[in-house]
């Protein structure tokens, strides 16, 4: 059998059965956003999180600079840490080039993890860099740390609490779309007018510069208001799924909820695509999806996590299945619900 | 400029300066075999260390089984804590591979990190896996624990103090050799001889499943025999060049000690190598080398670490120059001095 016939997600399953799970020092292993282990520190726990970005998945030379891709690289960890509602400290890189890369792309790559390490006070303590035959991949492993009792995992979303995501999910995918319609001198290129390009700046630095959102995530841990929480990586859909499979919930998801910026509704119309599909099933968006109580008003939240916090749905009895309601309280089908590394 | 013009280590000098060497967490970042960061427990320290494997560079298909490739993985992490004193804990591993890729030969890379992380207790944590265009390559980011006081830098060598090895450099080299003549077809492939059978047996586990010597590592750290130490990754002059640098320090180095095991010995001669050339410019050994008070008998530091341990040199005063002698008393020059990842 190929992993591009068991995907992704069904690798990461099989791959569960050689993590620590019997060792007393791992609290969390494999299945959430990072590994939880104990610290030394009293009441507080390590997060540890590794992203792998590679060339012609991840990232392409032609949909942008090095140093985004510096940036990102690291947001993508740090966004991990976000999304268990801890603080980020070190972090560590892994590098594979071919030996004709300009020493200024690898620099710029630098540079751009450097720009997000100041700005999140996370430590470059190491790594490896190495000769490829061919592609340019970029791992970045994140250790972190959180108190304990405040630790947000996948598995605790409960029936009848709320689905809330922060800003606007599908924008990074819209982003990416343009960038490829550029790349090919094909529509979604910046035209004439000054709106479109502002759309396409705004929606092209979602994909390529995402915000961690670690104010958030660690005001939602310390408020105690999330109860499960992931990071938009895969898509809402997708990432709900993995908070459903972790809780043994389903939830209902209200289409008509998904927040739609002017710019995705907009740039959607000029590329023909459907920004609500876009925006339950685009990845690497590094937004916020989590689970809280009912009572909590989206304002309010909003106002205390300095960013949109929009209610999409709620979560009910078992099983971990999602159903997904449009306008006319239809229910969607999403093929393939998501990013899968190995299926075509 | 291109990274190949650089090299590595120029490389890695470039890149120190985005190293958080102003937080006060990080005790020690790049520069090391890990990054020495505080650890909450008194008077314990984290160790962190990441080392990639690329295929091309650092395995072949045609040159050992995956599961191997597994284990040599963790392997060089646990050799990177060991040769800092320390006590391996967690890791977690970042792998690319093709869509192509079987599900089996990734199942035989995790079931020999399994093995190795088993024998170490050191417990998987997570990870990223991800497709590549082409290549594979296997991140590893080993966690491990150590007194603070305890550790043993590259960098607190001192003249007059004697340089030991563990084991038989160049031996991991010589198996390289071996396995690439077999699969050439050529000389070096095992014979109808049982010596040279047992002999190539012996030289390829040392390429493709070395030891971590971490009982060795913790015991010259906790008896505070070794006051530098790294391990035998891009051979004894270059990873000893590594320590003179660190300590601002001369060696030199009497090749007539460097020990020649007698397999090492009939392999070169098989090969027409000369096997004090490839103990000091081969790599992958991960051996121990350090420095220890000159008044430190090699039979009894053999006995305390249940492993050969070789005198093979002096530390003098600086500049960071390594003086290597030959059987005549003549220097002898070595071109290149180790293995480089950028220069060909």
């Amino acid at each position: 059998m190929k992993l591009s016939d068991l995907g992704e997600f069904g690798f990461i399953e099989r791959l569960a059965r050689y993590a620590g799970t019997d060792d007393p020092r791992v609290i969390c292993g494999i299945g959430d956003d990072c590994a939880v282990i104990e610290s030394g520190r009293p009441g507080k726990v390590l997060l540890v999180t590794t992203d792998l970005l590679q060339e012609g998945v991840h990232f392409e030379d032609a949909t942008g600079p090095p140093r985004l891709l510096g940036r990102k690289a690291l947001v993508t960890g740090l966004s991990d840490i976000a999304a268990m509602g801890g603080v980020p400290m070190f972090f560590s890189v892994s590098l594979s080039v071919p030996p004709d890369t300009s020493v200024s792309w690898v620099e710029e790559v630098y540079a751009g993890l450097g720009e997000r390490a100041a700005a999140s006070k996370t430590a470059l303590i190491g790594g490896d860099t190495t000769a490829s035959l061919k592609d340019r991949s970029l791992s970045v492993t994140v250790i972190g740390e959180c108190p304990q009792d405040e630790v947000v995992y996948r598995r605790n979303a409960r029936p009848g609490e709320a689905i809330f995501v922060t800003g606007n999910p599908g924008e990074s995918a819209a982003g990416l779309r343009l960038l490829r319609a550029r790349a090919a001198g094909g529509p979604g290129a910046p035209g004439a007018s000054g709106e479109e390009s502002e759309d396409f700046d705004h929606l092209t630095a979602r994909h390529l510069d995402p915000e961690p959102r670690l104010f958030a995530g660690r005001r939602l841990a310390a408020d105690r208001h999330a109860s499960a929480m992931i990071d938009v990586s895969d898509g809402v859909a997708a990432d709900l799924g993995h908070i459903l499979e972790g809780s043994r919930v389903g939830a209902v998801l209200d289409a008509r909820l998904l927040p739609v910026s002017a710019s995705l509704q907009r740039a959607c119309a000029r590329l023909a695509l459907d920004p609500v599909i876009l925006g339950l099933s685009g990845g690497e968006d590094y937004e916020l999806l989590f689970t809280a109580p009912a009572s909590l008003d989206e304002k309010a939240l909003s106002r205390s996590l300095e960013l949109a916090v929009t209610r999409i749905g709620r979560i009910s009895d078992g099983p971990a299945r999602l159903e997904i309601r449009d306008a006319r309280d239809r229910v969607i089908s999403l093929a393939g619900g998501g990013f899968d590394h190995f299926r075509t």
